[in-house]
């Protein structure tokens, strides 16, 4: 099943299962054109994999890392399908990232390769937005990696096994296709993921894991439409301009 | 004022204000010692400035940066007053950091010097407890800084005139004295951190910041008692187990 919360037109947030003829949410159906999406859920802390596609390893120059390489995104990063993001104005260079999206059901701390699934409510699309220049200079990636709207999400949960194992992933800018890999290519699988977060950091319901992006990473300019396509899941297009 | 949350005998939750003769609740007042102290607010985020004093620059043997050198801690961190914290067994250095933390009362973005205070509840005590096992490994310092139980805070929230500008800062492990600086000797002040965050980054209602450690840190061992004083706020004690 596909989870999406929306806002109608009367204004209110409300949550509902996207079925072949629109968005079911209690007796209703609505269009899913004449809604809002929101963001699917509301976590409490962004947890992200670095370097976890060996194709974009080697497109950064570096060694395959030995354990996850994590990071932090924080909820002010959070925006939604159909949403436009504001680029910090005086960064020369802000990239996007596709990246598979992994949604947490369950409050979860020290899973098992065997239960780590459990846990999961599903996946969705996520665009891991990346000043680049600060990147360069801090040792901890928060201006460059937890500045506002930078973790677009959406527009789907969709459970675990609408995806299939080897999903494509695909990242179209502008038209174009930068990016496109499947989610079986990652070094560290979702669960071997979470066993390594949950062995120090409790998730919440709602907590999302970015998984990594693979190769084609590149530059966001002002007035660009980006959209991250999952198979299974569905597309999930920002806005991008310059303010 | 003294801002305060705690659990009263029946078990629910509430807020208060510590006076001479307790904690004041509506129309009624309760002894401090009946009651579970609780984190006093629920942030979002934590935002932590690291190298924040010369003393402790001088310390780790690191030049001054030239911004306020940022990382984060995240909700599953926070502990409060009194809690007893478990140290991951497996590692063998983990250290305690006094800190003044702000708490946020008011939505902040794009804060300028002249108005960041006024976005500011108040000022707590915050102890940055940090695996150096993995931070000389990570380059996010996610396993270091943000395990669970790792941001214990508290007991109140003082309001920003209850505490001198230069207030001292003490940390007593196990009755003796580890840490001791006044509050005026860190290198960036409270607004010139808050516009700084605040230029990427929406600061939240509860959200906390800090502001760095003085020198002096060092190691927290199975069965210590760890003491936080900040004149004009009060003693964050917690306790620690190896598990």
């Amino acid at each position: 099943m596909k989870y999406v919360r929306f806002r109608d037109n009367s204004g209110s947030a409300q949550e509902g299962e996207l079925i072949r003829d629109g968005i079911q949410a209690g007796n209703r159906l609505y269009d899913p054109g004449d809604v809002t999406i929101l963001p699917p859920c509301r976590p409490t802390k962004v947890v992200c994999v670095g370097l976890n596609y060996m194709d974009h390893i080697k497109e950064t120059g570096k060694e395959p890392p030995n354990r996850p390489k994590l990071f932090l995104k924080t909820p002010n990063t959070i925006a939604g399908h159909g949403d436009t993001i504001s680029l910090p104005v005086e960064k020369k260079r802000i990239d996007f990232e596709a990246e598979l999206g992994v949604v947490m059901g369950k409050r979860c701390r020290n899973a098992s390769l065997d239960n780590a699934m459990d846990y999961v409510m599903g996946f969705t699309c996520l665009n891991d937005i990346s000043n680049r220049d600060d990147q360069r200079r801090e040792q901890n990636w928060v201006r460059s990696k937890a500045f506002d709207g930078s973790c677009p999400v959406g527009p789907y949960i969709s459970s675990v096994d609408e995806v299939p194992e080897g999903a494509r992933i695909t990242l179209v800018q502008n038209g174009i296709e930068k990016q496109c890999s499947s989610v079986d290519r990652m070094l560290f699988t979702v669960p071997e993921i979470i066993v390594e977060i949950t062995s120090f950091m409790t998730l919440e319901p709602g907590d999302i894991i970015a998984t990594g992006t693979p190769s084609g990473v590149g530059p966001i300019s002002h007035n660009d439409v980006v959209e991250v396509s999952i198979e299974g899941i569905g597309s999930l297009v920002n806005y991008f301009k310059k303010a």
